[in-house]
């Protein structure tokens, strides 16, 4: 998870939560759960984006970081803590910690435009309460906050970051490693850079990323695992193989938003009820479930 | 509130929820709320933006929604409902009913960016819990949805559906009424629309808005019916009086966000205590808290 030793490529796989409109479905949480620990993914990320955290009570969320906590076997988990409000994000870090969290995920989330000030200050606030390490969420897609990487920058000084979940890195090869190599020489070396937007993570573990936190790796391990032991290998392209499987399944993330995706697939691995998003969040259309129908076999063979 | 009679124009005032870490500031809000009771606002609006209703516990809400109605001498008061899940929204909904609101407003709040049919399913499900009156809150800001026109139609159909709450019209007379018109167009006669962003509200209101969804008359009501008044006598422009007044307020608005300024506007006025927003939230910087102490007193007067 959190990478001391750059160029050492590891897979971090974000759990899906599967809920109803009663509850959380723990059975299911745990089963996918179980999938991961027998992967022996390098983590396990819990509570992120993919994890729906937003739309679940703090009460929900400490209940899931422990039942996460209890079955990974020794598998590092990192729980995401970011809230819309700084005393929930303070509490569901206490609880995190207590718990057993190896690692805790901050996105800046927002219903408000937040400043650069305020980003600063939430971080610095929360970072005074942490006995571990902090991985910064960047996700301008869901928190509608912009990271310059001079702010990077400041928080990565700040005691106990670990690591920066980038979105992505520009198409061109060369474009990114100088994105990564940008932000690399504004943090301190024992911070590690994870690329997350799982269409660009061989480009971005290509381009210098330590790790890959993954949402397709939640659902299917194995094929990510090859993905990111290619990248170690330092190849730069997929295999004609796997890109046969992994392109659709990235064009349905990009239509459709990942979480969507990764729900269909597992409730079509049977891993998950039909439904499995809290409304208003709604299953894809029909288009996008055959699609998923014909790409499901080819990531499980 | 739900304007029925196009042309007679209307002030809805919103109300900031002042608050700290430890909870909402009642006698603040209480003081403030009078003000507007005074003043004899057409409605007022508590649980919007501006009043953070996406900050507070559902606890919290159905509080403020008793006080508010407890307080609101019978002028109508409009109760936010949204939030991330429709579950919440459905409880927040039949609280504000049974708690006496006289029209509730909904916005389609997101963390994961939703469809048109997303937000569809969540307004007709809400639709069919409703006994009074509902408001459609276009935000694109805040909640990064951007409804058409087209969606807005197909919604404005719906049996509750009362009024349109829209961010504000272009910058060109011309534009802002075809604008106006367009929409007008396509929703029914009894639909209300309202502007909001308060730079926009004249303009807006000669373009044919029926109404103003006003963040600064929550905290000068008086100064903001006489620009209600204005449009309502058909006049354009504002007096260069009062446009010497409030171009300086949108300026600020612009700048630090119109929750900051009013805020800050509420705490130099000791209506609340000097920080009221809630954290990662922080009061504007010096520069601004200077422009305002400057702006202030001319809004009383």
């Amino acid at each position: 998870m959190t990478n001391h030793q750059p160029r050492v490529k590891e897979l971090s796989a974000f759990m899906l939560t599967p809920m109803n409109e009663s509850g959380v479905d723990e059975k299911a949480f745990i089963r996918m759960l179980q999938r991961l620990v027998d992967a022996r993914v390098d983590s396990i990320g819990v509570l992120g984006s993919t994890g729906s955290y937003g739309y679940l009570t703090l009460q929900a969320r400490k209940r899931i970081t422990k039942l996460a906590l209890e079955h990974a076997d020794g598998i590092p988990v990192m729980v995401g803590v970011g809230a819309l409000r700084t005393r929930d994000v303070l509490e569901l870090t206490e609880d995190a910690q207590k718990a057993g969290a190896s690692e805790l995920l901050l996105a800046p989330v927002s219903y408000q435009k937040l400043t650069d000030d305020e980003v600063w200050h939430l971080y610095d606030t929360v970072n005074r309460h942490l006995a571990v390490p902090l991985c910064v969420y960047d996700n301008p897609v869901t928190t509608h906050f912009s990271f310059s990487d001079e702010l990077h920058g400041r928080l990565a000084q700040l005691s106990h970051i670990a690591s920066i979940k980038i979105p992505g890195v520009p198409d061109d090869a060369a474009a990114a490693a100088a994105r990564v190599a940008r932000l690399r020489a504004l943090i301190p070396p024992t911070v590690s850079i994870g690329v997350s937007g799982d269409a660009f993570a061989l480009r971005g573990l290509n381009a210098g990323c330590d790790l890959w936190y993954s949402v397709l790796a939640g659902v299917f391990p194995a094929v990510c695992r090859r993905l990111v032991s290619l990248a170690a290998q330092g190849e730069s392209r997929l295999t004609p193989e796997m890109d046969a499987r992994l392109q659709p399944v990235w064009a349905l993330f990009q239509r459709y938003g990942s979480l969507r995706v990764v729900a269909e697939m597992a409730a079509q691995l049977a891993l998950t009820q039909q439904d499995s998003l809290p409304l208003p969040l709604r299953r894809i259309d029909s288009e996008g479930v055959a699609a998923v129908k014909a790409i499901v076999p080819l990531l499980t063979a």
